[in-house]
């Protein structure tokens, strides 16, 4: 409780652009988001006024940073299960907690819990060995997607593989792997919910998520041609493992849409890329609705402001010609309704610097709009 | 320029909730604004990540503030105009400039400036002596308004007198003084509006507000029952206001309308308390807009993101009963669709502490929401 106030310090562990938005969610609410960051100029450490300096991976730190906080919650998943529990023991508020978490962690503990629950996946199976990924094949076909078990994102730690002789160098990197069917998919979807301690649960509008060499470039809201039973499958996917998994904060469910149905690709447990067009596009943007949650407030209201939203990450270009305010001056001019959000990054080749949502009636012109303002910023889009 | 971003470094001087919520929009922006407060506990400087402890009233403050600040802006009236005059001759951005702010800092000389340009304002007169306050009431008739020349807001420096005996302890406190004909009106208004120094406007929906014992309570987007010709006429007025005093930023035009058409009641030239409800209410905010405003950037798009808007302040009650954060909690549960923003302040009977917007499809209805959620945060409901 910060006694200045009378409210609740929450702390976030990571200072990436997901603290950064929940910063500015935290404020509105009143409070001031505690940050643990690595370096002082990382996205949400050069917003936030309590900031403290320190590895998500050092026990102490962690411990000194929960301190006087009313919760700690993660704003990525490379914090050790271990030290998530004996925060716990100790006293300190952690949600999700550690035995969530472990589901958003390891994808090969996800995939056997999700099977369990009875809710699909692709085709898989723990792999150590070039056989062992020969033999998938041969039941499976090739292409084969080999995975890492923990610390992938962004398409880091995913390889689509043709043939042994392409596996062969990356099993052989002693990493814990698993192998997946290539999916056949009209599209990829993701529902997201949030799931408070006492129960509740707020659903957003499921959503279509569009992928460029395995990252996300864009998310269209309410995901177009969607017919209402396949959206209600999917919300009740994300509701069932919210609740069966034990999330409290937001969870993010990455679903590919198949013939077959709806298979679970990834769990996210904190906000998440697919829902960042929240912030102007539903009443309630998912960095608040991720506090309240933590904080066992009762929900907000999930509803859109709008028919169709549609949110284009910005994907940093090549360091060359003009700057990025200079970019900004002119994507301003030609795109008055376009909504930016810049994360205060260096801009490098594909990193993700910021996004661009754009609301209106029609998904067709939103979306073109939206990646047509995050395409020049980036500087990729000659357009 | 912030080196590590490639961005503009924004200054406001005062850190009030208004640069606490132009810091949440300038951290969209990709940038983090500085900040110069008197006190550590101040609203934006509990949130912001680039404070600086100083007085808005010390000009060395205010240089050693300036430096390195690509422009300054103002989050109140209280600073002396020969310091910006100073600031801006020794080649600091400073917007609005002097010449501009006098028109809000000093109500004789925007009277007088306003009647010059044929743009209605009340009757009024200078005042130093009892004597004077007499023979404006017989031209005028009683009761008469006595309001400070300069430093007067929210209702403070505003006294209603109804004869000489209540006219004489204010007069003889020496302090220039305007007498102002009790204007019959039947609602208030204001128009806000933004201007760059390119010289593009932007202008926002003319509302209603609606104060009580001279205080904003509520205001209503747009303007419930007012016809297309008076809004019109509103609009052009703050728009012509903004030219002819060379304001760069928003300007907040607060008018009175009365059988004789509109007149003039106040200026701020800053974010302003009756365009809070553009954070959810509009595609742009107010606090974004000003910042694109002072740095030249081209102005965002200025519709309404629903048909009805209304906000409420939450005026602190006593401090008895439940705590903030339980109010809060017993808010969000009845009123799901209800945006709070708390400003980190202390709870003290009367002092804006927050305000609360609901948006939706009918006015009476969102009125009665914010206006319910407000009083029960505050303390002063029991509804």
């Amino acid at each position: 409780m910060d006694r200045r106030t009378g409210l609740p310090i929450v702390g976030m562990v990571g200072a990436g652009q997901l603290a950064r938005m929940t910063h500015q969610a935290a404020t509105g609410l009143g409070q001031s988001l505690r940050i643990l960051a690595v370096d002082p100029d990382e996205s949400a450490a050069l917003v936030g006024a309590d900031v403290m300096i320190g590895s998500h991976a050092s026990y102490d730190d962690l411990v000194r940073f929960a301190t006087g906080c009313d919760v700690v919650t993660w704003d990525h998943e490379q914090v050790s299960g271990e030290h998530i529990r004996r925060l716990a023991a100790e006293g300190h508020t952690v949600l999700p907690g550690a035995d969530a978490l472990l589901f958003a962690q390891d994808k090969q503990r996800m995939r056997a819990r999700i099977e369990e629950l009875g809710i699909g996946v692709p085709e898989w199976a723990a792999v150590s060995t070039v056989d062992d990924v020969e033999s998938f094949a041969e039941k499976h076909g090739w292409p084969v997607v080999l995975k890492v078990v923990s610390g992938g994102y962004d398409g880091r730690g995913v390889f689509v593989v043709s043939d042994v002789k392409t596996a062969q160098p990356i099993v052989r990197q002693g990493i814990p792997l698993l192998a997946e069917r290539f999916t056949a998919m009209s599209s990829e979807l993701a529902a997201v919910v949030a799931r408070s301690p006492y129960g509740q649960l707020a659903v957003w509008p499921v959503v279509e998520t569009v992928q460029r060499n395995g990252i996300c470039v864009e998310v269209l809201a309410p995901a177009p041609g969607l017919d209402d039973g396949t959206a209600l499958a999917a919300q009740q996917a994300a509701i069932r493992l919210a609740i069966e998994l034990g999330v409290v904060g937001v969870l993010a469910v990455e679903l590919f849409r198949t013939e077959d149905g709806l298979l679970v690709n990834e769990l996210a447990m904190r906000p998440h890329n697919s829902a960042h067009w929240t912030i102007e596009g539903s009443r309630t943007s998912q960095f608040e609705q991720h506090l309240r949650a933590v904080l066992d407030y009762p929900l907000g209201d999930t509803r859109m402001t709008a028919p169709a939203v549609a949110m284009a990450n910005v994907l940093g270009g090549p360091p060359e010609g003009p700057g990025i305010d200079e970019r900004l001056h002119h994507l301003m001019a030609r795109w008055p309704a376009a909504k930016v959000h810049l994360y205060g990054k260096q801009v490098r080749p594909g990193r993700k610097v910021g996004h661009v949502t754009v609301l209106g009636e029609a998904i067709g012109e939103v979306r073109a709009t939206a990646s047509a303002a995050a395409g020049y910023l980036a500087g990729t889009d000659p357009s």
